[in-house]
């Protein structure tokens, strides 16, 4: 194939926090692929909707937003088959995602469909747990702390294990665990120094202590238990 | 103080990677401070060389490279102080930070100190983490893997505990700690999945396996052990 692959991190949000190249990548696209949901808009497309180009080739990539399992490796596999033949025509193709393609995103999918045979470039992007640690004006992680970074859809037990050791955390995809997740760094004794963040960056961002954080927390939601004494300095 | 007081994470080293805002920022900075060490250049300083703005108060902020203890709090009360005066004057200042500013920085003991009495904005940055993952070509973390962020001069005990559970490693300062990190990650049978990159986005990156990293490996190098199967969908 003679184009090649851009998976190209946007940031969390707002498209300031863009990368140089990525808004240089994005604005001499030919063809622009986002991961979007049955219904709504695409997050990633709406990050960069100011400067996709008049006249590029969109792909959407539609995910079904179900809990239960979706049939994940066809809806990638055929995209992957949209996508090659762009890249088979000559034409480069920028791949959207959120925050940073390979920290927690899908378009390691794609990569590992299309990287055997096309030449792929990763560029990366500002994730939402330093973002979440900069709005909330809490430095993450100093000197020689070790920094946990937990889904918090993750079953009970593991959570219990990655929450037993370790000086600071973040929980992404918070979301409808919240209260469950509450509940267990409460008996960790972490719950007083965290924090409840939604939307960081955008204009309906949220900072709260945990203990005042909403009942219904959105997908996009994370909590920092920053380490306990960041301004020591040896 | 009237001037407002700018962390700004510059990315990982290619100023490609840095975000429009922290370039908007920087090409306007009427005073631009920035950590160096006693001798040679500074590194954050290097990353934002090309748009400092001709006019520009610069100010070093020396910190001693040593391996001992240093009077890290008096350089940073006395960095406080000057950056303080600017701030009071009606000047904005911009703090380059590699990498993101809460991210294992040394902005957050100027935060500490100068946070309680002026408006103070935290810019994050592309870490290291995800640059590295990027030019590996290796997802690091998907759905419900926790990953663990290590630094590499952690002691055995606890960099043994940190290794005992969770799916995915990121080692960071890797350095001279490089040949103990490579026997305790043989120990926990991590090592055969592990990647070696140096200076990640810069002209002279390596990416190699861990087996075959060099014996002297640079302060800004890292390990890292991705989840083992990045690329199962459900």
């Amino acid at each position: 194939m003679s184009g090649t692959l851009y998976g190209v991190g946007l940031g969390p949000g707002d498209p300031d926090l863009m990368t140089l190249r990525a808004h240089r990548l994005i604005t001499s696209a030919p063809v622009i692929a986002y991961p979007a949901p049955d219904t709504g808009e695409s997050f990633a497309r709406a990050i960069a909707a100011g400067i996709i180009p008049r006249g590029a080739i969109e792909v959407p990539i539609v995910i079904p937003m179900r809990t239960t399992r979706f049939p994940a490796q066809a809806v990638y596999d055929a995209a992957a088959e949209t996508l090659s033949g762009h890249l088979s025509a000559g034409r480069d193709v920028v791949v959207l995602c959120e925050g940073d393609p390979f920290f927690y995103g899908s378009f390691m999918y794609l990569f590992d469909r299309l990287a055997p045979r096309t030449r792929v470039e990763v560029v990366p992007g500002v994730t939402s747990l330093t973002t979440c640690a900069a709005v909330a004006g809490r430095p993450l992680c100093a000197r020689n702390e070790v920094l946990t970074v937990i889904p918090g859809p993750l079953e009970e037990a593991a959570l219990d294990a990655a929450l037993s050791q370790g000086t600071a955390f973040a929980i992404l995809k918070v979301g409808r665990h919240l209260s469950r997740l509450r509940d267990t760094l409460t008996r960790h004794n972490l719950a007083a120094r965290a924090v409840y963040i939604s939307h960081a960056s955008l204009p309906h961002q949220t900072v709260l202590p945990l203990a005042e954080a909403p009942e219904q927390a959105p997908y996009f939601s994370m909590i920092l238990v920053p380490g306990e004494d960041p301004y020591a300095t040896t």
